[in-house]
């Protein structure tokens, strides 16, 4: 299982970076969990340089993709050469999408009659796209998920292990990560997230 | 006020990055967050490459150092190459500390007779370094924090936005980054780990 999460230039560390540690708590043989951008480096919106592992067209080959957030996606949108190179199949992929993120899966035509979760800021052009936003952390429909908010990238990582390795692999990843004396909490609020999208 | 996260080779991505987004959230003048580390690049524990933004030396300068989490804290603590370049001092610094970052102060003399949060895997070395090791998110004695629980790294942030720029900044920070929906809920939830240290 191969997981890429998409990283665009000016992203947030949240959106993207969460979901990498909480996807690598699984261990199995197989499992692996790549940034997927255009450029070998990209620059978060907080001026933090990262190398990618691999590229956009690599990414389309993935299992599962994961769309990240930052404050460069309405240029993403724009820009025809990074969209031609999305090649997206909820018909072979798990697709996510985590705050702006869901406005590239709007443009990919990907939410059609699929209303989404995106965040605050983002949620005025996601409704331009002739998007439906809901007002909660998470929605999914069959292989498609957007979330809203950066640390629910917790909840929308954890739909993707549980839909491909079952939910008690979700519940051992979130209780790995959450605080301390709080474990319990942070996998409840993760069940009642993502519990009725599996 | 300049905050430095130290980060370490195999840094867990939870423990630094988080705080540098939450951090991040802060836009008054003079505010700035770096990631600190003994080379240019680290990888962390998942294979993410990130560039330093200033060396250790330049991290104990610092108004606030956070020192990060990672797979290779025991070997760090006994280098003393790097141990001898961290001057940190409660007196003019807040100092706080992710996880196995707690094992970094405790070899540093900071945790004398204060108790100290950890995540479950550290406890026993942090135990065996003469540390009361507390079963919950964040405990706090002035100027010095240590949280213990990846996401807990929420909470070790906005304390030292609490401590430096006041509780409704910190409760602004994590209300924008909390998933939608849960907005009210995450707030809470910081208000009673960091409000009885402040």
């Amino acid at each position: 299982m191969h997981i890429a999460i998409l990283t665009f230039d000016a992203f947030n560390e949240l959106d993207s970076l969460i979901a990498l540690g909480i996807l690598n708590r699984i261990k199995t043989p197989g499992w692996q969990v790549s940034i997927a951008s255009p450029t070998p480096k990209v620059k978060s919106m907080n001026g933090l340089t990262i190398e990618r592992h691999i590229n956009l067209s690599e990414a389309c080959e993935a299992d599962a993709v994961i769309v990240g957030s930052g404050m460069k996606t309405r240029e993403i949108v724009a820009d025809q050469q990074i969209m031609q190179q999305l090649k997206l199949d909820p018909s072979r992929q798990l697709i996510a999408a985590q705050c702006s993120g869901t406005l590239v899966l709007a443009k990919l035509g990907l939410l059609n009659d699929i209303p989404a979760c995106t965040d605050l800021t983002t949620t005025p052009w996601v409704k331009e796209a002739g998007i439906n936003v809901l007002n909660q952390a998470l929605y999914a429909k069959g292989n498609i998920a957007t979330a809203g908010g950066c640390i629910a990238s917790q909840y929308l990582a954890t739909w993707v292990i549980a839909k491909s390795q079952g939910i008690e692999a979700a519940k051992d990843a979130i209780h790995y990560v959450a605080p301390v004396g709080e474990k319990e909490l942070y996998v409840d609020l993760m069940i009642k997230n993502i519990a009725s999208y599996l």
